[in-house]
């Protein structure tokens, strides 16, 4: 159970759609005047002041010193703007990520601001273990907060695989072993506050899209690299879920070799050459270096060893391959790239940009690929955002 | 100048984004009770009556006689149904196909319901004879609608390429030889009609969206297979359209090996083993027979003749695997793999088939093939769709 005081409801009110289109967009982004927020709503002005009159009461909406001598386009010359802008502490969050061997908390505010980190190792990927072990770093976060505890709004938690975000069931995740485990519900049970459960590349999305690259973006995609190859998919004002939960499943894509054979048991998958795990055991096989770890690796390649050389390279032709077909195929206007292995990216980001440039369609082509490195962190921010925009939505 | 007689107004007014989506459900799910249509589209009765009435007044929905004994779930028993429909014939629409040989053009309803078909040779593709043949076109087939042209809401023009449907400009045609060229003005000028422009997959996707296998579909992919392979993607409540003009371009995905040589440049394109042409010259070339028909390469892969069928089979592949990397990535209930070129498609469905279960991830598979020829009429019957669904969201 996590200690949230005095039991005040730390819930969102947003009484309609429209409400809900004002506040995320002083959200994602503030500090923003009202002529603007109404504009980029396609609201009315009475519509943003009648919004913003409780928010402001609330504390969670919060009127900034006004921008002396920025006038908007549009407003009266010389009057002074007041920006408005969603105190982030004013809720508060907390996002949790399920790796098999360990998990990762963190506490933020309302724009997924990081206040509190917590990596606890996992013994086992059972769904006791795992509800004990998320649970436990919950509670943990939960003391860290103190009487700020009372501002929770819910818990976010990110799985890989399959998920069913409706229902807080984990319907398949290959990684956990696991199929048709529910996990919101105990969870909330346990902790005493409402807990959504995600797809850890879909929450990994919403977070870039309302707290990163994609702020601005009317498409894009997050392609993550690791030890697993994932891709969100952001199109047409809302993440891609797949009919049949399957969706941006960009590591089994038959863009390798067919002698390649992948871990998911099929073959020429991207992942199986472009994985952390497959471009370790070929520079291994090619140096004969059974114990050889990923950065002595990286330190072959970079030394100029053949073997270790195309190791990185092949892994380079297909994440390039890969990525051309997410922009011949979605028209996104930007891709983010974004790498657990981001140290070793540089062995083969050029081979990423020249693979990619070969195959990319016409304007498609214009896509701007945003490479970064990401931590464990994000993905556990990434957990917290979805309950960001769970609550905002009135989802929760 | 198409002759629509008195001059009066066929424009379908629907002041409200709730009347415009009772006015769809009806559309494209009627004959339909109003409270399916409440429920379906999540409004209230009273939304559904007062939007129903002036459209009963005008002609353009009707009220079917009662269904004997058939009560929906929800209604008081015994209460006969009184089901809404669409009068097909209630407004017309005329639909124009741009190929570089010909233009073929339809008159339809408001159910994209085909009245009439003309096809024209084309002597050019320069805009200038474009415009003339596709405005000869129309004003022939005015001439066959007579009086009925009074009913007509606009003209509809589907060409390849990159085209910009809120302006009427083609941004880029390679198949045409075009670069921002206006077509929707100069002939709007001419027709005296409202017309609209829209590029020929995503109008195909629309018209299988609203009067096809998408009827129903959540989220649903038109793969289109004959002298190009072209995807229209309908995903989250909408076409995917792509940020820089591009999308669904799955003839340049990377899937053939890289010596093939597409006629876009780049090396490894599906459309370089898979197209009719490419197929065709593949055959040629295995059986030295330079002057063969696609016909007749056909009919030696039928044979068995081993060049013929190794042809095929290539292009089987591609294709199947293309159609996994959309399972994959986009997570489509149903896919239409709709091909000019089915006569010969039993050729291959089996290869395309087995290389689609080979790849697609998981509960990916579960994605529906429905494989359909079809015909130059059908793109034409897209551009119609794409006008319904202009004046139905009153874009138009």
């Amino acid at each position: 159970m996590i200690a949230t005081g005095t039991g005040e409801d730390a819930r969102l009110r947003l009484r309609t759609p429209a409400s809900v289109d004002i506040f995320t967009r002083i959200l994602t982004h503030g500090p923003i005047g009202r002529i603007d927020v109404g504009r980029q709503t396609g609201l009315s002005q009475a519509a943003v002041t009648k919004t913003v009159a409780p928010l402001l009461l609330d504390g969670i909406v919060a009127v900034d010193r006004p921008l002396a001598g920025a006038a908007p386009a549009g407003a009266a010359p010389g009057r002074p703007v007041h920006p408005l802008r969603v105190v982030p502490s004013a809720r508060l969050v907390l996002g949790v990520k399920v790796n098999p061997d360990e998990v990762i908390g963190v506490a933020t505010g309302m724009t997924a601001d990081i206040l509190h980190v917590l990596r606890r190792p996992l013994g086992s990927t059972s769904p006791a273990a795992v509800i004990e072990a998320v649970a436990g770093v919950a509670e943990e976060l939960g003391v860290l907060l103190g009487e700020r505890a009372a501002r929770l709004i819910g818990v976010g938690v990110a799985v890989s695989g399959d998920v069913d975000a409706a229902t807080g069931i984990v319907r398949d995740s290959p990684l956990l072993g696991w199929r048709g485990v529910p996990l919101a519900h105990p969870l909330a049970t346990r902790l005493g506050v409402p807990v959504r459960v995600d797809n850890d590349v879909r929450a990994l999305t919403i977070a870039e899209h309302w707290f990163g690259v994609g702020r601005d973006s009317g498409s894009f995609a997050v392609v993550t690299i690791g030890s697993g190859i994932g891709c969100g998919l952001y199109l047409n004002d809302d993440v891609v879920s797949g009919a049949h939960g399957v969706a941006g499943e960009l590591g089994h894509l038959p863009l390798a070799s067919l002698d390649a054979i992948c871990v998911c048991g099929r073959r020429g998958c991207v992942e199986a050459v472009a994985s952390s795990g497959a471009v370790l055991r070929a520079v291994r096989a090619a140096t004969d270096a059974p114990l050889l770890t990923l950065a002595e690796a990286a330190g072959l390649a970079r030394e100029g060893v053949p073997g270790a050389m195309a190791a990185f390279d092949r892994a380079g032709t297909a994440i390039g391959a890969a990525l051309a077909i997410v922009a011949n195929l979605t028209g996104p206007d930007t891709v983010l790239v974004a790498g657990e292995g981001m140290q070793e990216f540089e062995l083969y980001e050029r081979t990423i940009r020249r693979t990619f440039a070969a195959h990319a369609f016409g304007a498609a082509a214009d896509c701007l690929l945003v490479t970064r490195a990401h931590t464990f962190e994000d993905w556990a921010r990434g957990a917290a955002a979805s309950v960001i925009r769970a609550a905002v939505r009135q989802e929760f």
